[in-house]
């Protein structure tokens, strides 16, 4: 605020501030999937005893007219009103605020006692209503003069009063509001609006190198073609392939990372780019671009999305390098720069130098990379070591693409620090790995979650959750057997409403590591092939199709912000809820996979909407099994070899001689 | 974000992100007293592990040249710096921040393993050691220059590696960094700087009406002149006077806000204006302008300054009534709207109308008001009822006024809902009366003030506590006696670096209410005359003297963000710490006026100052007992009758026998 010597008189009274949700001053929008909801809030006030007025308005993004949504006072100069936003793409709120001069006209007039002052403050009143009936057209503007009209005409000021304080007229006057001297809150804000998998979806991460048809020893889309129906009647609706480009042959890692390779070996896919093309092309032994196209058609068929992996990253063969040296950094003998993390090496890999002076045409380029694919069907891409490009390059890519492709999902594979993060998801990420891989205790799961899924970071940053992936194969499945494997995943299908496992080395429940203390997998499938053999008796499948079903039944387990964690009387037990509707669910986990772990839970039945005296029945979706309970302490034990979670559907109403006919 | 088709390649790879101190966005500016520091602290990352260089920048306004100062990382990509603000006015600050090459090189280099690396390494580094020994001059040039040739000169590479992390290098490196894209924080914020009695100020309210002189039954400013002596020995600096202008004589109220007054009343001050004149002008029979002036300077030489009282509202006598009738609001029938909050009516007061169509003209005529009283020497404006005026009026008023005069300073006398007394704080006001006059639990004076010492808000609003106004004498006062009136003093003077009472009625007990539950004064000095006997016996002068001489010589009572409460286990008992440097202040109240109360506290040592196992003195400033205490439990017992507060000043420490010759 300049102060002014020659002031231009601001008029307009009304204080709207505290606008939420809003991310860093408006610099980023919030998110919402198509249908939900928007509820904001502003301390919005005005000096004086003046009665304000205060409108949410809102709009789809490059449309020009605003819908109003009246906004009620919560108390303490609180106020609140929400809008539900339909479509996809961007959509825009703001706040209008007023001291409105017709409502503290009603608010003194209920108050006043002395003939006199109402007789005064009728005269008043019948003005505004006359000139309200001017803004009006039709039928209001009618109703308004026989108001002013009827006003003018009552036999005594008791009458008047009681006339004007008619909530009709109230409503009428508000509808053709004199809006005088109105605050436009300082900034249009804006909501992301993405399709509902971006909230709700369960990713499978599959190797197509290993989908392997007959006795190739190479797998191919064709292959992967095969594997629909097992991965589909898991449940899983996001398949998510590695890079299926050309693999460079440059200092091509072995099996198990060995710097030397042999001719057999494939390589990492991340390695991308060869004499076979770059991120535009596919590595010929998949397939076709053809039999892409099919795969694409193929998952949906099953009910399965592909999900893309994008790296922007090359391997030494990639065309980019003879063509666009300038978009890498060279060395003082010219040859180009690897990765490198000092002492550590990727000799396979060259980063691009997003500082080039070229850079214009490489942001240009890798968004040609992302539009070839958006034309190839894909919507959902997988974006690798996002924090390691510019923030500024995503948010334009993503909201380049995302402008004409509003239903385009972006995953940030971004295991790094929490700022980095939550930055990624500021500028556009749909989704975002989480720490979840390496939370394990009761603490730690408690801390973290209570911060994800309540804290203001959930308006931008949405988790999906990953108990495994091809570089990290965590030490408590390493160690914790059949019963670790079941309680992650369950863990990860409950605690987020997005989640994915890397398999079959999941549900096959691989678990031995390539070094003692380390994560990498032994005969890691990024260097090499493998077989699986997902028929095996013992694999998870069943267990994991269950959690999945149970997820889609379940509209509590569609979305993150309801979680709440409670009381349980066991440092190696967890419990939560989450709630939609009327759909109640409580998990209880034993986080022990060696033993029977027991313990009570209290429960805030009143939150949940259980009646606190009536008896009701705790449905363990998973096991089948139903428990009777009564009040906010129940026994919880679970035996980790068998089931090391229950999935607890509340169910209120039990049936009791009321239900016979002699009750009713 | 807008996304762009076309990019415009964005290379400031560098974010910066929640900066603190920063209110509502940098809409308004935090405020400091000359020479206190400002403390900034932001997110600041850069994507990959290049490692960052940050800087904080500032200036006073109105220059063009930025001091920088280094930012230090505090962990989790929280960075720090801060700086002094030397002059009166406005001062700015921003930051900068950048992927700094040399210190990612560095910073590499440190973990390379192999020869051949670091010796390309080192090519890379002394090519940028050059670039920068051009970009520097004179020494440090030259200084460069020697140190690229000497790296070239190596004899191994390990010695180059070892010669190139020496911190002599890294900090010539540091000066004349390249600054490559450099990512410039999107706001530059603002420090308002305020006289040192803006944080710390005792305040004394007097009615000039009441110091009579001999036999008259009119006080003066001769009266005024008299108690000088009386006030500045009870160690106060601000003396507040009531409207000193003429006052109307239309609806003029009587004694105890009688409707009906006698030709005798002189009506209530805060009815400003009449045929005398009006805001500039003073009621004839306090003195002439040049009295005032005398007044003013009189007050400066005993060591108080004069606080006006600005109360913009008029009564129907006042000359802006016939000269801008366009100024105030009219009803049906002609007359001038007074002021009501129905079925209230204040007919005495007519409101000013900052809706009129000429408010342009009203602003600049009470800008006018306030530059005129500037002039006559008055830098301190207590402001009645600022929350009943528009908030951009009074951004602009103090903004402006400000600008010219930077040591002037406002008290917002608002008793009002909590947003509207943050805005009013926000918007320019150096300090806010508070709810203290109403928090008398442990509860409420715990939650109130670590509300106000601890939470954001401290950056602009800066309390100042009144145990007693004109207009309200609480019922804690009303019905508990000397020790009453004892403690609430010493809680305002110790909670608060502002304080201030309204007296003789304070040091006098003045405690009768005018009607039962009310808490107007019975025979209130607003609308008549009173003789006080300051030389009364039992006057709270003496002690009153006490705490402003412990406030003066005790730097952590003179400033509130220091302050802390500690347990003691006693409800009816308060233990609060304030610190500033060595000077660490404990006080203990008991909150009970009628009873003893003991307990035991329990304080933080290490905090404090205190080394746990040694003893340490505890010297009441208010009795002069000293007590030995030992460990973080001491036992204390407060008799109302006596002394309802210790203010004890730890001394750390104690003489013992190594203090003999013998042990040196």
């Amino acid at each position: 605020m300049t102060p002014l010597d020659a002031p231009k008189a601001v008029r307009s009274r009304a204080v709207i501030e505290r606008v939420s949700p809003e991310i860093d001053a408006g610099l980023f929008p919030v998110k919402r999937i198509v249908g939900e909801e928007v509820v904001v809030e502003a301390d919005v006030f005005v000096d004086g005893h003046d009665q304000v007025r205060c409108l949410l308005l809102h709009r789809p993004a490059g449309t020009t007219t605003w819908a109003e949504v009246p906004m009620v006072p919560l108390g303490n100069d609180r106020w609140q009103a929400s809008f539900h936003v339909a479509a996809l793409g961007r959509h825009q709120y703001t706040l209008h605020a007023w001291a409105d001069r017709f409502l503290t006209w009603r608010h003194d007039l209920g108050r006043r006692k002395e003939a006199i002052d109402i007789l005064i403050a009728l005269q008043i009143g019948t003005a505004m209503i006359d000139d309200a009936a001017d803004r009006a057209a039709d039928d209001d503007r009618n109703r308004l003069k026989n108001w002013g009209d009827e006003l003018r005409a009552v036999p005594s000021p008791e009458a008047g009063q009681a006339m004007a304080l008619d909530e009709t007229l109230a409503a009428l006057m508000a509808a053709h509001s004199e809006r005088h001297f109105v605050t436009e809150y300082e900034r249009v804000l804006e909501v992301v609006v993405e399709p509902e998998r971006s909230r709700f979806s369960a990713w499978y991460e599959l190797f197509p190198r290993s989908c392997l048809v007959g006795d190739a020893d190479h797998g191919s889309f064709a292959g992967v073609m095969e594997q629909l129906p097992y991965i589909a009647s898991m449940g899983f609706d996001v398949l998510y392939l590695p890079p299926i480009h050309p693999i460079g042959r440059t200092f091509r890692k072995g099996a198990n990372n060995r710097l030397a390779a042999s001719a057999d070996d494939p390589g990492s896919p991340w390695a991308i780019g060869a004499a076979e093309g770059g991120h535009c092309d596919i590595l010929p032994a998949l397939g076709s671009q053809e039999d892409f196209r099919r795969l694409v058609v193929g998952a949906r068929t099953a009910g399965l999305e592909i999900a893309m992996d994008i790296a922007f990253q090359c391997s030494p063969d990639h065309p980019y390098v003879t063509e666009h040296p300038e978009w890498f950094r060279h060395r003082p003998d010219g040859s180009i720069q690897y990765a490198e993390n000092p002492p550590k090496k990727y000799q396979d890999i060259y980063p691009l130098d997003f500082e080039s002076d070229d850079s214009n045409a490489l942001w240009l380029e890798l968004k040609r990379v992302v539009d070839f694919w958006i034309d190839e069907g894909i919507r959902i891409f997988r974006v690798d070591n996002p924090h390691t490009k510019p923030f500024p390059f995503w948010a334009w890519l993503i909201g380049s693409i995302k402008a004409r492709h509003p239903d385009a999902i972006f995953l940030a594979e971004a295991f790094t620090r929490p700022k980095v993060m939550h930055r990624l998801a500021k500028v556009g990420f749909s989704q975002s790995y989480t720490y979840f891989t390496w939370r394990n205790t009761k603490q730690e799961l408690t801390a973290y979650f209570t911060e994800l899924a309540r804290h203001d970071s959930r308006e931008y940053f949405r988790p999906n959750l990953w108990p495994n992936t091809p570089d990290i194969l965590p030490e408590f499945l390493q160690y914790g057997g059949r019963p670790a494997f079941m309680l992650r995943v369950a863990l990860a299908a409950t605690l987020g409403a997005n989640y994915g496992i890397y398999g079959p080395a999941f549900e096959l429940m691989e678990h031995e590591a390539r070094d003692p203390g380390g994560e990498e997998y032994l005969d890691s499938e990024k260097y090499q092939v493998r077989q699986w053999d997902t028929n095996r008796r013992d694999s998870l499948r069943d267990y994991i199709a269950r959690l999945n079903r149970i997820r889609r039944e379940n509209p509590a387990l569609q979305s993150d912000w309801s979680l709440q964690f409670h009381a349980i009387d066991n440092p190696m037990m967890l419990c939560f809820s989450k709630i939609a509707g009327d759909n109640t669910l409580i998990m209880v986990a034993n986080l022990d996979p060696h033993n029977v772990q027991a313990g009570w839970i209290d429960l805030p039945l009143a939150e949940l909407g259980v009646p606190g005296n009536s008896p009701y029945q705790a449905h363990d979706l998973l096991s089948g099994a139903r428990f009777l309970w009564q009040g906010a302490r129940s026994y919880v034990s679970l035996d980790p070899a068998a089931s090391p979670m229950h999935i607890l559907r509340l169910r209120r109403r039990l049936r009791s001689e009321r239900d016979f006919d002699y009750f009713l």
